[in-house]
């Protein structure tokens, strides 16, 4: 994909919102949109997308508008899926289980093939079709199957710990739900979703709000 | 709080971070930090950590370092942590119920004080101490209680309408789990956690570290 490589990272923060959108045009049966319908449906100003949905190279025709289909398919060869990508879940509590049961993420090519826990009281269990495995047993199902993303839903107190032994069985991006910052190397890209810190800039804004009246 | 309105969202995102730090510290019984010894520990450079911090009226002294638990106690107000902030959780599946089971919102003041549902056999249930109720009793709820946040763990096809009832009932805080945008006017505050999104930034970033090999 031509010049990817200088894209900036708050165009590719907005990139899964502009696939997402395209997926429901392209539900609904729309084939072309211009920037200026984007824009309306999006709540963004039409010259951020121009900007933005140049960056890949114009998919645009002035005064023709946007592809909804190649768009589509072009964002989702940079966002990487348009490929599967074979992922673990560490954790069968409720937050693993919530994970696993996302069937969104499948048809995104986030494709859950193993939940492990190390609870005997979860140990066993299904979860959407996939039978909860020791967390022993991770290091032979991660030798035996291809494993690119181990997501983490375990307290913070082991994520480190398991993270580094996943690490050093190959598996190179990890999803974190833990509460803690992982340093596993260059190599290894981690996205870390922290709950308490999204709830913090909520209160922070609603306080904002309030002073603003 | 001085200067707070020209606060950049970019050190606002950061905050929940330092604050995290700090509370550690704290617990280890640190009193003092520089920002060189922050910065290390953070990861982040001494300058970006002073600049952060500049922002809110200069907690550290030249040479002395920043008084960690008045640093704490600033960076909670600012993010509004320093007051209680009740809570409902709309959705009893797996991701409602793991959020009302982490104990560390309510350690931050996010007080989880009523979950619903409309599925039969949710309803009655328990989950962290708390009974769940059918979303149709949740008006009088929101009478008879103050709710200030509201969070969103249902199905897109159904969040908008709930969220649009819930803002009528004057609920100004929308924590939305559901893959969709809410548009619920000026006056109210929605922090998406769109967990597609992230996921579809980390195989980004996983595409982009196997092509820089």
């Amino acid at each position: 994909v031509l010049g990817r490589k200088e894209i900036s990272s708050a165009v590719i923060k907005r990139l899964p919102r502009y696939y997402r959108y395209l997926d429901e045009l392209q539900s609904e049966g729309v084939e072309r949109i211009s920037s200026g319908d984007l824009s309306r449906k999006m709540n963004v100003t039409a010259s951020q997308i121009r900007q933005d949905l140049n960056n890949f190279g114009g998919f645009g025709q002035q005064g023709y508008g946007y592809n909804v289909k190649n768009l589509f398919v072009e964002i989702g060869k940079i966002l990487g899926v348009d490929r599967t990508h074979p992922m673990i879940v560490i954790g069968g509590g409720n937050m693993g289980r919530a994970l696993s049961n996302y069937s969104n993420f499948r048809k995104r090519g986030f494709d859950i093939i193993g939940i492990f826990d190390v609870d005997p009281s979860i140990i066993g269990k299904e979860v959407n079709g996939i039978k909860v495995q020791h967390l022993k047993d991770v290091d032979n199902f991660v030798k035996l199957h291809q494993v690119e993303i181990a997501a983490l839903a375990v307290p913070k107190t082991v994520a480190v710990e398991i993270a580094e032994h996943l690490a050093s069985l190959g598996i190179r991006a990890f999803w974190n739900f833990a509460h803690i910052d992982l340093e596993l190397g260059d190599d290894v890209v981690v996205e870390n979703v922290h709950l308490s810190e999204s709830l913090m800039q909520l209160s922070y804004r609603m306080l904002q709000n309030e002073e603003s009246k």
